[in-house]
């Protein structure tokens, strides 16, 4: 049950393709490095420690909508503690990320993965959200989020980030048994994850399949997309979920057919082409090269502007980078790109 | 003066839209790592030795040739040296490629990469291809190649390899008479550089825009595509140009105007649907999925049929991998799969 204020608020009308005042925004990875206030409290703590304290994930979340003034949070979290619980052995080792110290590197090492079904060890991300929804302003929605089946996969396969997916393709091509076996879990597991985060408090939920990007259209559909499709119809009904992934527009028309309400491009594709692909019933977020937030304001303007104008004025566009902000990027320009959406946005 | 062995081999009438007797294919990296009888070569000397010793050069690129029996060879050399040149300190550290010590890291030092006008100090890359095109059979030929202006353009400013390009970009959209310059630089340069290989003895050359695919469309289209556009419309008369890009199927009705005979695709889109954007009246090349390599045999069958059967017998078809040959990948299958496309490849 949606309050007046979260039904009629900007993030969720353009989610619905209704016309808003101004063109909402929000920043992925708004809760990061780049910015002071979350530096301040991660310097206490390690990242995982920051992800697991619910008081602490719950400040950074809010702390980084209010200096921003954006139109939307998204709980602080990772996409990789969901795991833990599965059977994967997960250490976030400091200047180097996560890794996993048990990757899935055969077939017959599916079974160690095991179905999420007991969501008590991961209830430090529910009570964030709770946390932050409570002290959340009543016109900002609340984001979840988790990645995609595909991106789950190759972290558990590769063990980390990874360059060729020399592993993850492999299984994918010689084993589609224990492939489809991997994606069943992982799919079941986030329609899981993902409606405990609605029930604890969210207006609406994100996909990430960060890494999908790397596969051909043919492997993307017939390996990828029924996993994918199966979250999204598993989503409480009525929550809108944000299909994102980045680095290959050729997969777009494919993304649709997955589903979601709301689309997010990357900056590899002009968003009037993007949104034409996907079509005009349904919202598109995005696509600002993040590294136009390490240019000059007039610059950093005139690319936002671009971003705007592709819109065409139709309503649906939510407003974002095509990827997550960087460290390095100055906390002043962040603000500034907020302010310059609000301003030159479309309006009714 | 082409002889007729050559104009009328499998690789050169592909590239002319002529039907073949089969599809021709090479791989992309092919005297590389994954090869014994290119270890054999490499391990008595640094991989920057093995550049710039005409001899060993030759013997490489000649005993890929004929052990996998593909129907070109490609001129065993490195994007960086041309670069050496023109201004940049280039050192090849073991086990981590390449490192440049005085990137370009301001607009004002633009100033220190200077045109490349003597080819003096690059005569071991004109030399090698004298001595391969002399020991190669009459009717296979040679091709040459280099770095498309933007990918050379972001390592001499990044310095090495990047993930996010944000001291490239920064200088492209911040600074436009600064890239100006420098990829005006980079075109000329490269003109003389391929013209100069033509002239020792290729049939062909290959532009590599091995990192473009980090560009949104209108960024390649203002900053990039005119000078990798001059770069083509340099070169000799009727030599074909492989214009390749990868990592971004939205810049390809770009990457045709940029020009070229042949187009270079990867695997994240279907090649029929590369094809058909790119236009049927010049020919494509590509794009099975590297990861392929690793499969079993009878998965890499069906594979490189579906790669094949995308190009529905149309002539102009050059079968390739969407990128360079891993060094984990089994010599047999690379060996395999060349038999694979000639046994299944488009007959008249």
């Amino acid at each position: 049950m949606l309050t007046p204020a979260l039904r009629n608020c900007r993030f969720l009308k353009a989610a619905r393709c209704e016309p808003t005042d101004t063109t909402p925004i929000w920043i992925m990875r708004q809760a990061g490095r780049y910015l002071p206030e979350y530096m301040a409290v991660r310097s206490k703590v390690t990242f995982i420690e920051l992800c697991k304290t619910p008081e602490l994930a719950a400040e950074v979340t809010l702390t980084a909508q209010r200096v921003l003034g954006v139109d939307a949070a998204i709980l602080f979290a990772d996409l990789l503690p969901m795991l833990e619980p599965m059977g994967i052995d997960l250490e976030y080792l400091k200047g180097e990320g996560p890794v996993i110290h048990n990757p899935i590197r055969a077939a017959s090492e599916i079974g160690r993965i095991r179905e999420l079904e007991d969501l008590d060890s991961l209830s430090f991300v529910f009570e964030a959200v709770r946390q932050i929804r409570r002290d959340l302003p009543p016109n900002i929605p609340l984001l979840g989020f988790a990645g995609a089946p595909f991106t789950l996969a190759s972290y558990a396969i590769e063990g980390g980030g990874s360059k060729n997916y020399v592993a993850t393709k492999s299984m994918m091509y010689c084993d589609e048994g224990a492939w489809r076996t991997l994606m069943e879990r992982l799919a079941r597991s986030l329609i899981r994850y993902l409606n405990a985060q609605i029930d604890a408090g969210c207006q609406a939920v994100q996909l990430f399949d960060s890494w999908a990007g790397c596969l051909s259209p043919d492997d993307y559909r017939d390996r990828v997309l029924p996993y994918t499709k199966q979250v999204i119809e598993g989503i409480r009904p009525g929550i809108p979920v944000i299909n994102f992934l980045t680095g290959n527009p050729a997969l777009l028309p494919l993304l649709r057919q997955a589903g979601g309400q709301v689309f997010g491009l990357d900056w590899r594709v002009n968003l009037a082409d993007g949104w034409k692909t996907i079509g005009y019933d349904v919202g598109v977020q995005g696509n600002l090269d993040p590294v136009s937030l390490m240019a000059d304001l007039p610059t950093l303007r005139q690319r936002a502007k671009s971003v705007l104008d592709a819109a065409a004025g139709r309503a649906g566009h939510i407003f974002n980078l095509g990827h997550g902000v960087f460290p390095e990027v100055p906390a002043e320009n962040v603000k500034a790109l907020v302010e310059m959406v609000h301003e030159m946005g479309t309006k009714p």
